[in-house]
């Protein structure tokens, strides 16, 4: 297959419906700004791309999914706005551009990751994007799965133990949690929402949520070895931001080759844990090895 | 009835699920604390007792809605920890208390924030906590309804346009669209919640929308009035701390005299917009009264 061609169609798949969702403005309208400002900054819109992919390889099909996937996007948009936050990670520049509280103020940044975040789940209880082959409980179990994956035991857990943990000496135990639970966590629920509405049975889903948990850390350990041998230009941020932090990174406690080593073999877990699904899983199987092989 | 046993009681009912749900700690522990410090800093918990009253008056028994009344405190409590950051309202105290930021520093108040609003949908689509007579379109519809409610159409609208107003001469356009949004949405939602779990027709159902819709503005009418008449030691908060914020009113707009006749006038239409409701809608027009009276 040609991942290439798959990525870009599912982005734009998911793009149109976000500038569509987006294009009505509400007031106050700096808000509306603040918020579409973020959403449109660009970004590979991996979570929506898993969420369709996992969907079709249930042998779904995209356009039926495309509302829900938007909503993890949502949300990743969400935690970026506030983690560059002065009070948080204190970035300027994020995708290449000023960071949402640099443009619009610290105010109106936590507010637009309030209201994204809060929108997320206005699109998943959204019966007007809702094919008929899903239902009210298959939905219901998707709000629960990614409210679980967003919350105090999944993203913003990792990320509060992420900003105890910027002066600390690393500490494995500690940088697993944050991994798994910061970047991890909504990247596996991603997968697995999309089996769910896809109506993998119970085999199946937990297949997809090894992928998910599998490629979710491989996902982290990639980005802390782009932060130190990536390009600013290519990955939109300063590099060695993070050691400027003094954050605790996979190559910091484990050395770059190790770190290499780590991946690939999450990577190829991934793609061990669902050879049990037809050709229809083959984008969930490239991408898990691009996300490996990423240069940004 | 004797409203003040009531409150009590239905206020304990929801203070005893939130003090179980919140009992088993997650990690980091820093979070735990800065999410239960703030749920448990007090308050009327007027919103949960609101969907309560709502429920009961459809018939229904409180104990079955819990939950769902509990998750709308969550939501509150996550707003008051964001109104309160340095970058918004920078207030330090609350309910006579230190507020999160000041305690746990404002990254970790941002994330307290965030945790408590996905909580609330991680519990509003449990299932562990519904009772049969509540069914899943039934769930997914208080869902819509909160999260509306709470967003960029509804509460953090309100707040966006709050923070944008903070330096601009009052216009009765802005007021009336801050109070509506920032403080009268999730008022309504609870009580329209409330008339959704318990069965209510499209008819009561209006009935329900109306009464919440004008309590919802007497509230922050009688909140600016009391900002003004209040004493520190009773309201916990500084008293003049809107004015010193140069916030826009309803007094600064129209007087003493003209926002208690509005007040009085808001909290008539809401006990008549029930009026086709029997005895057990009680609770709901002595809650009404008690709005418009109270001194806290």
């Amino acid at each position: 297959m040609d991942l290439k061609t798959y990525l870009q169609e599912r982005k734009r798949m998911v793009d149109a419906f976000l500038g569509s969702y987006f294009s009505v403005p509400f007031r106050p309208q700096r808000l509306h700004e603040s918020v579409t400002y973020s959403l449109s900054a660009g970004g590979k819109r991996i979570r929506p791309v898993l969420c369709l992919a996992s969907f079709e390889a249930c042998g779904g099909r995209a356009e039926d999914c495309v509302s829900y996937a938007a909503a993890l996007e949502l949300i990743h948009t969400y935690s970026l706005i506030h983690d560059d936050l002065p009070a948080m990670d204190d970035d300027d520049l994020r995708r290449g551009k000023p960071t949402n509280h640099v443009v619009f103020g610290e105010g109106m940044a936590v507010l637009a990751g309030d209201a994204l975040l809060t929108e997320a789940f206005v699109l998943l209880s959204d019966v007007r994007f809702r094919p008929d082959s899903i239902s009210d409980s298959q939905v219901l179990q998707v709000i629960q799965e990614i409210s679980f994956a967003a919350g105090q035991e999944g993203m913003v857990g990792g990320q509060a133990q992420d900003l105890l943990s910027e002066d600390a000496e690393p500490d494995a135990d500690t940088l697993a949690f944050i991994h798994a639970h910061k970047t991890g966590a909504l990247l596996r629920a991603s997968v697995v929402s999309g089996g769910i509405l896809g109506g993998a049975d119970v085999d199946a889903l937990e297949s997809l949520r090894q992928y998910g948990q599998n490629i979710g850390v491989a996902f982290q350990v990639v980005d802390d070895i782009l932060d130190i041998v990536g390009e600013t230009e290519v990955i939109g941020k300063p590099v060695g931001s993070d050691e400027s932090n003094k954050k605790m990174t996979w190559p910091k406690l484990y050395g770059l080759e190790q770190s290499r080593l780590k991946a690939s073999e999450l990577i190829a877990a991934a793609i061990d844990a669902i050879s049990g699904f037809d050709e229809k899983a083959e984008p969930l199987r490239a991408i898990a090895r691009y996300l490996g092989e990423r240069k940004s």
